[in-house]
């Protein structure tokens, strides 16, 4: 097991690997801009090195001074924690060229789910499902009837141009197909100057489906289970499910099971999240998401496996300690992602935190690096902290949810708090009745 | 169900009662001192009624006024929580006298087993170990060795007039015997004037360990394994483990099934606690409490049962949702106390919390009523959190333990959390290798 490991990130995700790596008996590391010098994630770390000013490109992108400071610690391994340098096929290429183990998937893999067109040629390869629809240009309608019939309607016609909005047309069924077809052509020669054409099929109210998975790279792989993060804002997860109130025990085993083979036919070791989209029974792979994910902690809730602690444990050689039939799902969890932000126009609300009361109490999980008299720096990503609720049915989770915003205290900043204590309340949320657009909708009708 | 519950308690429990009941949509009524006007408990219930001064027979033992209170207010519950009235039959009575349901088990059962002699009896009616030895007194050698012989060696001889050890005898085997009767009965004679003795079997270094039940009255009963409370100061729990490391599979089966079968016997309803001795495989009766317990939440943590939850279900005339077969113990659990006393001399350490930040992560439960700037009141019972952790295994268990404890801070005033940094390192308490004495003779070699 390794003696050190670097900890390549600040705020709740560093103190979450601080914690894993504690709780082996690992040393850690902190590395640190000049902003975060008093920042929890330095306080609780071993030791800690100042890696640069802000912003991030100075200091948590720096590629030098992060390898530097390994090198300088003698940490024999780095976690990238999420987001900076985490899906950085580059770095992780480095920090293994320097002797340093890269707690993570090969750089091989991240290159290849990084690229948005590799990936989707690797997922066909893996049997995972991608949106149907032409392999490139549609040149007849002919081709446009025979490609929508199999991909099923309604269908929608793209200029292969275009963007916004313009030179796309949806056909409900084959009666719709030929006009629709004529009129994109015609809308994209004239926005664009090139009537080229693609179709695919088209998802109307998908949601956000994303499988949890884990494997050693030597034959030991599993999935825990799907997370329903279909609650966005701007492409930005705000609140997340386990498992999704929208799958059935068929539609949860069968992607499941597609997501692990497909990671085993790739030999992937480490975590790892597998996107779909989501509707009418069918799952559609938007992307590969090669690193630990904010959200992880509803998918440890539901199944009882620290995955920051089995990344580690991985990383450093050994098999996965179990197989999918020692994996099972107990009960329901909900993440709020609480956000110093202003709740309805999300500015950006750094400064200083006057009071912090965390709520307690059973089946409450709360990761978080801020403390009483925290000065929130105005660099950096605006999550806070994250508010991990379980209970034995999604309804019991739900009303502990209710209570735990009810006690949770953040003052002297703006947070997204009060959105989430409306959220939820709300009859859609409490039906589980919602898709990707929704939040934005809801938003909308709230000012 | 209910729609309102009085809450007849202070501090975590109180707000621990508070949280079950909200997250039922059960609203809720605080009761409070003029000390704890501005106690947590006050500020999160729906209502709140001031029901004296300290000390705590004015106000929080104040029968009168807590029946007023929930008749002012239309409560139609009552919770005792622990200690205060919790074991006070004429209470319950009086509540149940009153029309409002009392939730806990019948005054029958409370004053049952709230009588030692009494409670004694049933024991024995009810199949539950006892440490045997003689009925009352031994009037001959031949009795008393008969008798040593049936309870096995060692024994003790104890004067029946005695106390403080005097006219008390160990003897290891027959042949101590004949001297040690003698002994014990000159020195009880010349001692207490009077030579009555009596015989039981000598537990040299029993540990506590006690039973956690539940049962509905209605033929629903389930134990939830046992907790190891074996580390106490001047007979306070101090930390306590669930499951214990000294019981076998075997052990664990047999004295749950032992509790389980005697609850169903006395048709018990409501949760409840059977404690015994526990040596070289045995177990002996000591005592039942007919209340919830301050460490609930380690039995909660390795089951997955919410028992405040299941106490107002139980309460409210509904069966128990469960049978003893769908109980499965999961990983293990601790629970440390944390007093607002200092950690060696344990003087009593009221006044004012200048910071307070629980640690929080996988597998951590802070159960406290205490925040940031909060005034511990001098007049109750110092235990202000109970930090609560839970593993798949014993050893990663203490080591989250051991990065909670690290994590924690509460300045201002003593506490006991230094007490607890340093047992969770000592190698006897690391190997589960403590009796009930134990602790003691750790915190004199300590100073």
């Amino acid at each position: 097991m390794f003696e050190k490991v670097l900890i390549a990130n600040r705020g709740e995700i560093a103190l979450r690997i601080h914690r894993a790596c504690r709780e082996m008996g690992i040393a850690t590391v902190a590395v640190h801009s000049t902003a975060d010098a008093d920042a929890m994630h330095v306080r609780l770390a071993d030791e800690s090195v100042c890696i640069g000013p802000p912003p991030s490109s100075k200091s948590y992108l720096n590629i030098p001074a992060i390898l530097s400071s390994a090198t300088l610690t003698g940490a024999d391994a780095i976690h990238p924690g999420v987001g900076f340098l985490s899906e950085n096929a580059r770095f992780a290429e480095m920090v293994e060229e320097h002797g340093i183990t890269f707690i993570g998937p090969t750089s091989e893999h991240i290159a290849m789910m990084g690229d948005k067109v590799r990936a989707k040629v690797a997922a066909k390869e893996l049997g995972l499902p991608v949106v149907p629809g032409s392999e490139g240009a549609v040149t007849s309608f002919e081709d446009a009837r025979s490609i929508a019939g199999d991909a099923g309607y309604p269908v929608l016609i793209k200029a292969s141009a275009g963007g916004g909005g313009r030179g796309m047309k949806v056909a409900r069924n084959e009666g719709e197909l030929q006009d629709a077809y004529r009129m994109a052509r015609n809308e994209a020669k004239s926005a664009f100057g090139n009537d080229e054409v693609y179709l695919e099929k088209y998802l109307q109210k998908p949601r956000h489906i994303e499988v949890q998975i884990l494997a050693d790279g030597k034959g030991g792989a599993i999935h825990m289970g799907e997370r329903d993060c279909s609650l966005q804002r701007r492409h930005q997860k705000v609140l997340e499910e386990a498992l999704s109130p929208a799958l059935n025990a068929e539609e949860r085993h069968r992607i499941g099971e597609i997501a692990r083979q497909a990671i085993l036919k790739m030999g992937y070791e480490s975590a790892g999240t597998l996107e779909f989209l989501y509707e009418d029974g069918e799952f559609f792979f938007i992307e590969m998401n090669t690193r630990l994910q904010v959200e992880h902690p509803i998918s440890e809730a539901i199944t009882g496996i620290d995955l920051v602690r089995e990344q580690i444990r991985v990383a450093a050689g050994h098999p996965l300690p179990f197989s999918q039939e020692d994996v099972s799902f107990s009960g329901h969890a909900v993440e709020c992602r609480i956000n110093a932000e202003h709740p309805k126009t999300f500015a950006p609300s750094p400064g200083q935190i006057k009071e912090y009361h965390p709520p307690g109490g059973l089946g409450v999980r709360v990761d978080s690096a801020i403390f009483g008299g925290y000065r929130v720096p105005p660099h950096y990503d605006s999550l806070i902290a994250k508010l991990v609720v379980h209970g034995q049915t999604r309804n019991e989770c739900l009303m502990r949810l209710r209570r735990a915003l009810g006690e949770m205290v953040i003052e002297g900043i703006e947070t997204t708090l009060p959105l989430h204590r409306d959220l939820v309340n709300d009859p859609d949320f409490i039906n589980g009745d919602y898709d990707i657009h929704w939040l934005e909708h809801w938003m909308g009708e709230r000012d």
